[in-house]
């Protein structure tokens, strides 16, 4: 079973590795497409499990305890059967 | 419209910060349940176009410009319309 799970930074939280990309894509001649960017991580888990609820708790105790920092980080768990 | 572009490594590199994170979940006490944990980049883009077409083709520019080290990585692109 596999699991991927998005960390991406809260609505409102400077993603200054965001800006720093946006700021290149316009210096290369994306300018006038690219209105915004925000980059997050996306991890991806294989796991020892087979079934879908219990592992999708696991991988949320996992993101509360070490994938994301929930005081500025949104996460997301999508379970792969 | 948006674009969500996943940038992870290709199989076969090493994943040092993958690793890394899969030997702190074993000692947070998450040995039994994960078999490996690999980490890429999530970049969400907002983009001034109304062409689904013409916008997957600039993002694929940007990715191979810009958001993904082609020699390691490997990309995918999604439009959300």
């Amino acid at each position: 079973m596999k699991a991927i799970v998005n960390v991406a930074l809260k609505q409102g939280v400077l993603d200054d590795q965001g800006k720093a990309t946006h700021h290149a894509l316009d210096t290369l001649g994306f300018k006038e497409i690219v209105k915004d960017v925000r980059i997050g991580k996306q991890i991806i888990l294989e796991l020892n499990s087979d079934n879908e609820k219990d592992a999708k708790t696991e991988v949320k105790n996992m993101c509360e305890k070490l994938l994301a920092n929930t005081v500025i980080e949104d996460y997301s768990i999508e379970i792969i059967g």
